[in-house]
């Protein structure tokens, strides 16, 4: 199934978040704007705002009370994303060039911080404070996880759990942070927030794995950037774990993080990811999570957004790129 | 008058803040809490708790109810200092070196975004919606002015109502937070709400001209930066505008903007400032900021603060450092 497809229910509404995210714009403020034209408009799936609206459509949803969090929660991704962009120095999102990139580094820092600012104004705006709390506690969670990542790159001896802390972190927080608050807002009843919680939670891990698996099987050219860059920042994700246990005493990644010929050691490394089982028991791995996010669906009331976060799961589980 | 002299009144409240500052941190993060330590312990003049403490004094007092914003205060304003380090490429502040220095680009900015998480969950804690609309406005409003500083460097055609509305920006706004916030959490009355509000906004203006010309007069050694910093970064302030008011069509100023040699230019351009009425006159124009800040807290219940935030003013547009 395609996006659009999976998306059909919610297009209309989606298609309203779209249209106001667009228009976001600060009086007087032409350095601002053209900087946030550029962040707004750079496509991506949308799929944070979509999470949302589909929790909310079990109990008492409300476009129009929902708005503020539907743009929070994509501006917030899209502010993680420029500053993302900025600290890896690259050039190329969504097939354009990035806010660093047209712009320069200073200026990216400082939309990224508007980003943040703006999606805390629109939280802010639907006075409900247990939203109001989750977003700042879900960009705690985020840069600790993307320190912690910072910190552990070109490390050896590291656990699968500490990979799962991390895209538990930087991925599956603000999946949660858009069921939960679609959820809350809908007047969702405990048990169905937490249904709804436990989605986005998984959901977004199986997102990230799926992410991790593309950096290996994709092409320079489908994803814009370098086959493994994850490596080539060295950054360790679960290929690259199930190739050092596979291998424990001699691997390219060892190598590698030992200061071996870079170029050499990646294309080697890609190589036996690629030409061996790791693939499809990451896969399999992925596939747990997203059985595990929707167990809890069957108990929420029936209703055609169950079905459609199904495929949603699916989707992502089979999505390449 | 000193300014531990001034603080004496609230010296040892704002001590418990620095406490619990200091004590920020993160279970199981030391990645985050290495950081966390160099920006918390750095010093500085503790400002803006300090203008959140004193605001509250005139009626309902309780520190523990202040204490997640005047803590809030203090990390939102260093999270913007870690920016602007880090965007500016500055490798010295209050005699240390920066985390950008120490720890490079990216674990900086991602620093500052934690922090400014960290103080939107600070604020989220109070449960005051209108102090809790404030944070992200503040940093929306700080934001747009260093990117509007940011588009105007090195411009020439800039007038002081541009200049004014830089500064207050990216100083009066931070400045409003605490004032304003102080007196919504001691339930103040609407009219001394807008009181300590002026005093905030007029305060910060003066502050920020202050380190305009402290950025001329002073020396690299006091500084632990170049003179003229802000000529070196194209940015004009209120002395640099008024050496271009003073000689509209020769100066050293606009050479430099049109792209004459660097160092010769702002080396005549420090001279004809400092030997001219230019560092008295903006003196004037801060006192007179200082002053408008004032004017209102008579009209404010009786109180020591009060005194302590005349003082304080005084202090200020004295201040050489």
């Amino acid at each position: 199934m395609e996006l659009k497809e999976i998306y059909e229910p919610i297009q209309k509404d989606l298609a309203v978040v779209e249209e106001r995210l667009k228009a976001t714009s600060v009086k007087d403020a032409p350095w601002l704007n053209e900087l946030l034209a550029h962040a707004l408009k750079g496509g991506g799936k949308r799929l944070r705002p979509a999470l949302l609206l589909l929790s909310a459509r079990f109990y008492d949803y409300d476009l129009e009370r929902l708005m503020p969090m539907a743009k929070a929660v994509e501006m917030m991704h899209l502010a993680t994303l420029v500053h993302d962009d900025t600290i890896d120095n690259s050039f190329t999102r969504w097939g354009r060039p990035t806010v660093n990139k047209i712009w320069g580094m200073e200026k990216a820092v400082l939309l990224g911080d508007f980003l943040f600012a703006k999606s805390g104004e629109l939280t802010a705006s639907t006075e409900n404070l247990r939203v109001i709390k989750l977003l700042p506690q879900t960009l705690m969670i985020i840069t600790n996880g993307e320190l912690a990542q910072s910190a552990s790159s070109f490390q050896l001896g590291q656990s699968r759990e500490q990979y799962i802390f991390r895209i538990s972190s930087k991925t599956a927080a603000l999946f949660v942070m858009a069921t939960e608050s679609g959820a809350v807002l809908s007047k969702a009843p405990e048990k169905s927030i937490q249904i709804l919680h436990d989605y986005g939670y998984y959901l977004g891990h199986a997102f990230q794995i799926i992410d991790d698996i593309l950096d290996f099987t994709g092409t320079e050219e489908e994803m814009g950037k370098p086959v493994a860059s994850d490596l080539w920042q060295g950054t360790v994700t679960l290929p690259t774990l199930m190739l050092m246990e596979k291998y424990p005493n001699d691997n390219p990644v060892k190598k590698l993080f030992q200061g071996g010929d870079k170029q050499a050691n990646i294309k080697l490394a890609i190589d036996m990811v690629r030409n061996s089982t790791i693939i499809p028991e990451c896969f399999g791995v992925a596939a747990d999570y997203c059985k595990k996010a929707c167990s809890g669906l069957k108990d929420l009331p029936k209703n055609q957004a169950g079905e459609v976060m199904i495929n949603l799961a699916d989707f992502i589980v089979s999505r390449r790129n």
